[in-house]
C-alpha cells in the first residue's frame, strides 16, 4: 500500500483529492441558509448541462448542418426554421416568430488582392468588408499610403488622394481582456472608407482584427455614415501576416502598386425575424428576464463562437430549468436575435415592440462573446441592482466566474437599456476569441464541449439568481 | 458623430472601454504603496511575455521538431541537448546537467485490438500502457468482465480467471477541476493488471482517461507492484467510445471475445539528465527557488501540454527576469526534469542530492498542468506561508489569478516538500486538458500563444512575489 501511495502520488492524485476537499469546505462555510439552497440550484445547473447538456449537438447542427448565416440570405432563413422547432422541442410555452427587414450585402465572388515587388508576385489572403461596395470589374490599382488610425489619416488629407489607404493598426496584446484591445482598433475597419473618401482616396485596405499574425482576412461591418455616394470608396481586410509583410515591402519599395478587386453588393432590405419563445413567470407573468444571442453571422466560417454559442447557451437555461423542474416567478423569454453582424435590425425591432406593447422587461442577458471557459459578467444596472448582482459572487466563484464587472452588457439587450432595467453579458475567456472571430476559422471544432456547457449553466445560473432576487413592481416608462 | 458612436456601440466597443476604465480604477484604489510597486513589476512581466515571449517558439521547436520524448528514447536525449543550449543562451549565470538513470520501456510494433459480434469485427484503438508488459506474440483472445473500479475487480476475485478484466470506470463529468475527475478514474489504470494477475486474468483494457467520448487511446503509467513476476498480465487502454460500445455490445453479447496484441518491453535502465540552470541570488546566493516542469513526454503525441507547456513556462520565468532587469535576491534555479511520467527519476535525484549538498531550497514552483489561460495556484506550504501566497490575490487576480487554493504542488518539486519550503503548482484552466493529454493529439497547435505567455508571465510573477517576501533563514534539516 506504501508503494502505491507514493506512486499514486507522483500521477498527481492526492493533489487533486487536497484540492478537492478544501474547496468544498470553504464553499459551504461561507454560506447562508438561504445561499445554501442557491448552492443546491447552481450546483444541479452545472451537473444538469455537464451530463445531459444538449448545447454541444445543437451547435454541431446549427454550424454544420446550415453554416454561415448572414443577414438575407437562405442560411439565415434555415437558421430561423431551425431556431423555432427547437425552441418548441424544448417545451416552451409559447414560440413565435417576429418579422423584421434586414440588410441584405452579399459578398459576390471570391476577392482577390496582390502586389508586386523585385518582380515577385505577392498573394494577399483578403476579403470585403460588410456593406462596402465592389471595385470596378477589372480591380483597382494604386500605390499605397500606410496609416496605423482613422485620426493618422484625417491628418494626412489630401495626401490620400487616389492612394489606396493601407490601415495598419494592430491590436495592443498587453490588454489581458482582448476585446478592448479589439476595442482600440476596430474604429479603423469601421470608419476607415467614410474618412478616406472625401479626400479621393482609391479603397481601404485594413488590418484584420486579431491578436496574432495568422493567414486570414477577418471580416466585419463597416460604414459611410451620411457622406455622398460618390464618396463611396471599396473597403477590405487583409490578414495580419499580409499586412505584416506588405508594411515592411513598403519601407524598401515606398511606390509599389497594390491590385484588389471585390463585387460585393447591397440588395434591397430582406425579409427576416427574430425567433422567440417563453416559459411564463408562476408570479409575476408579465415582468420579463430576457435572454439571447444572435442567430446571424459572417458568411465566411460557420459563426460558431460568434454567435452560434450564444444561441445554444440562450436556449439550454430555458432547458436547464424545465430539466431541474424549476419554474421561474417571472417570464423566462429566450430571443435569438437576427441581424447583430450587420445592422442590429432584429434587436431594434425587438425593443420597439416591447415599447409599444408597453412590455416590463427586469432584465436582459446576453452571450455575444464566445463559447469559451466561463469567467464571469458584466453589469449594466442602476447602482443597488449592480451590487446585488456583484454579491452574488461567492455562489458563482466555485464554477470560474470571478470576474462581475460593471460595464455594457451586449448589443442585442442594449437597446432594452432603461434605469428600471438589469442588463447582463456573459464573459467567457477572451484569450482565443480574436484567433476565429469572423474568419472561416470559426468553426464547430474550435467550440469545447464542457467550455460551452458550462456556459449554459454559468447562465442559467445567474437567471435563477436574477428571477429569485431581482425584480421590480415598477411598470417600465412608456 | 452620433450616428457613429450608436454605429460603434452595436459593435460592443463601449462596451469594452467601460469595462476597461472601472478595472483600473479598483485596482490601483486598493493598494498600498509597495502593492504599487509590485503590481508594475507584474504588469511588466505580462507585458514582455505577450509582446515578446519566446515560449511559443521555443515550444514549436521542442515539440515539431524533437517531438514526443519518453524516457531513454532518442528524442528524450535530443530533448536535453535543445534543454541546455537553450538556458544558455537566455544567459543563465551557469547551466549543468545532472545525470539519473530512467527506466527505459519501448512500446514497439503498433497495437492491435478486436471483437467480433454478429459477424462484424470491429476494430479497437488501442496502446498498451506503460511498464505493462507485452502479450504473446499471437496477442490474446479471452471473454470479457467488464468492471468500474479496483474495488470491483477484487470483489469479483476469482472469477477473473482467464478473462480479459475491461475497467470502465468514467470520468465524473460534474466535477469541475477535470483533475479531480481523473483523480477518481487514474487508480484503475495504475493498478488494475497488478490487482487481476493475482486472479489468473490474461489480461487487462481500460477505458481511457478521459472527459469526452473520443477516439484516441490514452495512454500512462502502471504499475505491478511487487505482486511475484509470473502474475503479470499485460494492460493496455482504449478510447472512451471504443469503451462505450464494448459496454453496449457486452450487454447483447456477453460471450463476445476480445482480442489484442501488443509487443512493449522495458529494457534495461538508460542513462539521462535533468538540465538545471540558474541565476545567482544577490542577496542570499545559498537561498533557493526552484522552478520547472518535466521534459520527457508520452511517446504518442508531441508532448505539448504535458508537459512542453511546462518546460518553456519555467525557461521563461528567467528569461522574464532578465528581460525586465530583475535580480533576483535568493537564487532562482530552472530544472527541466527527467522521467515524471514513467518513474520520477529525475525529481527524487535532485532531490537527493539537494540533501545530500545541504542545499537550502526555500520555494519551488512547478508547471505540470498545461498551457491554457491562467487560473491561479496550488499551495502546499506551512500555515504561515500559505497565508502569505494567497494574500497576494488583488495583485494576481487582474489576471485572472484567482485560484489561490491549498493543495499539492507537483510531482517533481513535491520530494523537496519540507516545513521550511513553500511548494507551488501553477493551475491553469482544466477543461480542454484530458482531450490530449496523453494521447497522439497533444500537439502544438492545440496550445494558444498568449494563453501560454500569459502562464510564464504567471510563474514569473508569483517568483517575484515569494522571491520578495518569502524566505527564511533557517537552514534546510540535514
Amino acid at each position: 500500500m506504501k508503494q502505491l501511495i507514493t506512486l499514486i502520488s507522483a500521477l498527481g492524485i492526492l493533489v487533486a483529492c487536497a484540492e478537492k476537499k478544501e474547496q468544498a469546505t470553504t464553499h459551504s462555510n461561507s454560506l447562508s441558509s438561504e445561499e445554501k439552497i442557491d448552492s443546491t440550484h447552481i450546483k444541479n445547473f452545472f451537473n444538469t448541462a455537464l451530463t445531459q447538456g444538449k448545447s454541444y449537438e445543437w451547435l454541431r447542427d446549427l454550424t454544420q448542418n446550415i453554416g454561415g448565416r448572414l443577414s438575407g440570405s437562405p442560411e439565415a432563413e434555415k437558421a430561423v426554421v431551425w431556431g423555432e422547432k427547437l425552441m418548441k422541442e424544448v417545451g416552451l410555452d409559447s414560440v413565435w416568430l417576429q418579422p423584421v427587414m434586414v440588410p441584405h450585402w452579399v459578398r459576390g465572388e471570391k476577392e482577390v488582392a496582390n502586389y508586386t515587388v523585385n518582380g515577385v508576385k505577392k498573394d494577399v489572403p483578403v476579403c470585403a468588408l460588410g456593406f462596402s461596395i465592389a471595385t470596378p470589374a477589372k480591380g483597382i490599382t494604386s500605390e499605397v499610403i500606410e496609416v496605423k488610425s482613422v485620426e493618422e489619416a484625417e491628418k494626412r488629407g489630401n495626401e490620400l488622394k487616389d492612394k489606396i489607404v493601407f490601415f495598419n493598426g494592430a491590436f495592443d496584446n498587453t490588454l489581458i481582456n482582448t476585446f478592448e484591445a479589439y476595442g482600440g482598433c476596430v474604429g479603423q475597419r469601421f470608419s476607415g472608407a467614410r474618412v478616406c473618401g472625401k479626400y479621393g482616396a482609391k479603397g481601404v485596405i485594413v488590418r484584420s482584427m486579431t491578436n496574432g499574425i495568422d493567414d486570414y482576412p477577418h471580416t466585419g461591418s463597416m460604414g459611410y455614415g451620411d457622406i455622398p455616394k460618390n464618396e463611396y470608396i471599396p473597403a477590405a481586410a487583409i490578414s495580419s501576416r499580409a499586412a505584416e509583410n506588405l508594411s515592411k515591402d513598403l519601407k524598401e519599395n515606398p511606390n509599389l502598386k497594390f491590385y484588389f478587386k471585390q463585387s460585393c453588393e447591397t440588395l434591397p432590405d430582406a425579409p427576416s425575424f427574430n425567433v422567440v419563445g417563453e416559459i411564463k413567470g408562476s408570479e409575476n407573468p408579465d415582468k420579463i428576464m430576457v435572454v439571447g444571442g444572435h442567430l446571424d453571422s459572417w458568411d465566411l466560417g460557420e459563426g460558431a463562437h460568434d454567435d452560434g454559442t450564444g444561441i445554444v447557451h440562450s436556449l439550454e437555461v430555458a432547458y436547464l430549468f424545465k430539466k431541474n423542474n424549476i419554474q421561474p416567478k417571472n417570464t423566462l423569454r429566450i430571443v435569438f436575435f437576427m441581424n447583430e453582424e450587420n445592422g442590429l435590425r432584429g434587436a431594434k425591432e425587438y425593443a420597439r415592440l416591447a415599447k409599444l406593447n408597453n412590455e416590463n422587461h427586469i432584465g436582459g442577458l446576453e452571450s455575444d462573446s464566445g463559447g469559451h471557459t466561463p469567467r464571469g459578467f458584466s453589469i449594466d444596472a442602476n447602482e443597488k441592482n449592480t451590487l446585488l448582482v456583484k454579491s452574488w459572487n461567492k455562489l458563482l466563484a466555485p464554477y470560474g466566474l470571478h470576474d462581475l464587472t460593471t460595464g455594457g452588457s451586449g448589443a442585442d439587450v442594449g437597446p432594452l437599456k432603461d434605469d428600471h432595467v438589469t442588463l447582463v453579458g456573459y464573459r467567457p475567456d477572451s484569450q482565443r476569441y480574436f484567433d476565429y472571430h469572423h474568419t472561416e476559422t470559426d468553426t464547430f471544432d474550435k467550440v469545447n464541449k464542457r467550455e460551452l456547457e458550462m456556459g449554459s449553466a454559468s447562465m442559467a445560473s445567474l437567471i435563477y439568481l436574477m428571477d429569485k432576487y431581482l425584480y421590480t413592481k415598477e411598470p417600465i416608462k412608456p
